[in-house]
């Protein structure tokens, strides 16, 4: 079982059922962590897991999160309800719980790729330099948990350190440094672990995310997957973060964008 | 009172209350519609009014819905749920609910822009002709209920009429018929205003959106608003439609992407 697996596993509790949801167990891992919060694509990715079982379909296809209060590492607890399961798609809302409080409210659209080809891409993958030839995210000052399972490279023409590029775009690679190779739910998670784009304005501290939003849109071939991650508006306090994911042959796989505040102190 | 106020005002019951949930009453108007179906842009805008109502906040600063079954015109229920009320911002479930299921779920973050000016903004307002010079999307041979509240002007350049483009690209100018301002509720609506841009391919017939999410991002001067919208993938049978919106100053205002099937048939 990769450490991604194990790390978002959850499980149907003998007592699920609970009016009109179910529940189930998950432990959530601070090994997947930035400065001790569990990464939100990482909660996001537990979401999905349970909503995909609870509605036995392949993958979560959409899922809109909204971040209330960021969780502990240990015991947490699942409930997912099935809105609607139609033909092509069910959708189910996935609330993350920990001692009695929600903390990530989420509605999951969720169905199975028809495995048909890319008949339009607007960008193509960019052209990076090698995962070789790019800069570690474990190189910044910032000690960051998560970057123990996912290996993260950075074209040094994007990357925020040592100094910020004035612009709020960064682009690069990532894999599992245990050699597994990213599955459809990984993406989740991908498309959240690179450092914030705006450091490069810069603009830092501490910048909680609000919503995030994550759509799959091919199933991932294994090996490097190449990511761009852009702020289109930085104004009134917030700023987005607008993430497309590739993978090794170069076919888009995921798409998210994050509404998240604009860092303080 | 604007039509498009009129036409989502909600009303809180008198017998509100109900276990988790407060309970408004809605009129669907048929004259918002696309084909008899009311336009999911005008649903969310209900949703999103409903939802700030309940939390007491001004704006709804992000909307994520997911469509279950589309709705009837004519009486309707939304269901809000406040899961968390922070002191930035609240998170809310705005449920639309008619003939006893629901129609369209969507969670809902709201709160109050700050009114700071636009510190970064990737895209500059596209270059569009005037408004006179573009093309009324009334000019379409498909009769759309929603252009006679909305003034849809389409760049000739990326019209998907008489002849398809080839690029998945549609931009333009938007504003009420009525002289009324378009406020911030009103984007979630105009961001869905336009047609699908996969009509360029051309890619035709209907096409059902699983998802949407919008993202109030400024707050809008009076005049007209420009639109770029583009689908970004088409692959797998499902596309995505990423929409940006400017004020008359240039200010973005608005952004929103969502999930549809491609059209059959």
């Amino acid at each position: 079982m990769s450490a991604f697996a194990a790390a978002t596993a959850v499980r149907r509790r003998d007592d699920a059922e609970a009016g009109d949801h179910v529940r189930y167990d998950a432990e959530l891992d601070l090994g997947w962590s930035i400065g001790g919060k569990p990464n939100g694509g990482y909660l996001l990715a537990i979401l999905g897991r349970a909503a995909a079982d609870a509605a036995g379909r392949a993958h979560p296809l959409a899922i809109s999160g909204h971040f209330l209060r960021p969780p502990e590492g240990g015991p947490a607890e699942v409930r997912v309800e099935v809105v609607k399961s139609g033909r092509t798609v069910a959708t189910v809302r996935s609330t993350l719980w920990q001692h009695g409080k929600p903390c990530l409210d989420s509605l999951v659209t969720a169905g199975e790729l028809t495995g048909e080809p890319v008949r339009y891409a607007r960008d193509a993958m960019p052209d990076l330099p090698s995962p070789e030839d790019c800069r570690s995210r474990a190189e910044s000052p910032f000690r960051v948990e998560l970057l123990d399972h996912v290996d993260v490279r950075i074209d040094p023409a994007t990357a925020p350190f040592p100094e910020p590029t004035g612009t709020p775009t960064i682009q690069g690679w990532m894999r599992f440094h245990d050699g597994t190779p990213a599955d459809e739910l990984a993406l989740a998670l991908i498309v959240d672990a690179m450092p914030p784009t705006v450091f490069n304005l810069p603009m830092l501290g501490w910048a909680p995310t609000v919503e995030l939003t994550f759509l799959l849109r091919g199933r991932p071939a294994p090996g490097w997957l190449a990511f761009r991650a852009q702020a289109t508006v930085v104004a009134d306090g917030w700023f987005d973060e607008d993430v497309m994911v590739w993978d090794a042959t170069g076919r888009p796989v995921a798409q998210s964008r994050q509404l998240a505040l604009v860092g303080r102190g």
